[in-house]
């Protein structure tokens, strides 16, 4: 029989818009996610900075994989994001998602992303848990 | 001399990940905008629905144009988003951005995402505006 | 046998928040609300200006009211509050919280502070269902 | 001459709502505030647990501390909370702000509020800040 953990790791593999995005998961522990993406050209908007959305992407990965580490499935509620500082073509930037509250039927996770040390944008979100798998 | 409507209209053409996501505009007024996605099948996440932040991605396109349609330059401060019922591939999904309250230095926008008539997700964006052009 | 929005006006004749506040109940129907404060001395903040938590008291105690017009109980989840211009001892604020979704385990709702036809803060708020009388 | 560390310790022991409250400064420190608050009878709301908005107020007063401890006013402009835990009367809360990000013109805290080691809500808020003194 095979934990979440394992499951969540499997089933992020196969996230076709994680791919989409270019997003690798450099770490995945129960209520934990360190995940990286690299602005591409297609990612800019039209300040040529990277869209709002596409920072909010990696966020939302790191958030998913992380809320999806245990034996049950966790469905995004709500997500608040404050965006800190713009990022750049070519900036490779990392989202870690922590765990700050976990219930038996919602759990709320913070959401780091940086470029380097500077945070490009700080998130919160909360999930639902399907506690029926 | 163009106004700053025409600018974001053409401003918004430029923009890439814009054109990633496959995002229509359909209708920018001042402070104002309706955009449109399909969802595809590179949207998907690993349950098989549009990913989080592909539907936050459409919002985020609307809240952009309708907060840029003015003679000055929008940056996004903060946006909460609840989603309220997924998104399936091949899904045409609309997005609408409504001018909330605006002044001097910040202003706030409300996005409802919906198929049809159901609410697929509801967000409230708040941007901050660049009064030295 | 007396219906969820009965029920909600009499519970919410015994909230001793709203009563330490003093915000009157306007209008209660299904999803909504409308409600009534007057900003007094003691709910100044140090810049002698109503404080942030007396203007969300208000907005919240509307989202109350509208999301417990029901014959279910609703509880808050989570609140995003945007707030847009101060508001002084003596004004007499309104509060409106609109549904704007309702779904079986969640709903949510837009309130909107005015003093007059201005606006003072403008919030999204989630609640949890309880389906279990 | 004094520093702002000095001057938002003595405004915020004039802020009428905190007293209101009952609230408690524990610490102040540059971009910190401990603050705690107990819950009495005219706090409660129609359940019986501890109204939202009194739960918001105590993280809003810890917000407006760490906030205005710089030489420069902060103006709240966002703030997103997330319920995790109900309260009852009598239970002793306490609230920790932290920043998490300052720049010029806006700052971003992060603050938890507990009963014990059991988290009773977290939020986010935006300051706006103001460089004219």
């Amino acid at each position: 029989m095979r934990s979440g953990l394992q499951n969540a790791r499997e089933k992020i593999s196969t996230d076709k818009f994680t791919k989409l995005m270019g997003i690798q998961l450099l770490e995945v522990k129960r209520g934990y996610c360190k995940a990286m993406m690299t602005v591409t050209r297609d990612m800019l908007n039209f300040h040529n900075l990277a869209h709002g959305a596409a920072i909010f992407s990696l966020a939302d990965v790191a958030f998913a994989a992380a809320s999806n580490s245990y034996d049950y499935t966790a469905l995004g509620l709500n997500m608040n994001i404050n965006y800190r500082s713009p990022a750049n073509e070519g900036m490779k930037l990392t989202a870690e998602a922590f765990e700050e509250s976990r219930g038996r039927r919602t759990a709320v996770y913070r959401i780091v992303v940086k470029h380097g040390r500077k945070i490009v944008a700080i998130a919160q979100g909360m999930v639902y848990i399907k506690t029926e798998r």
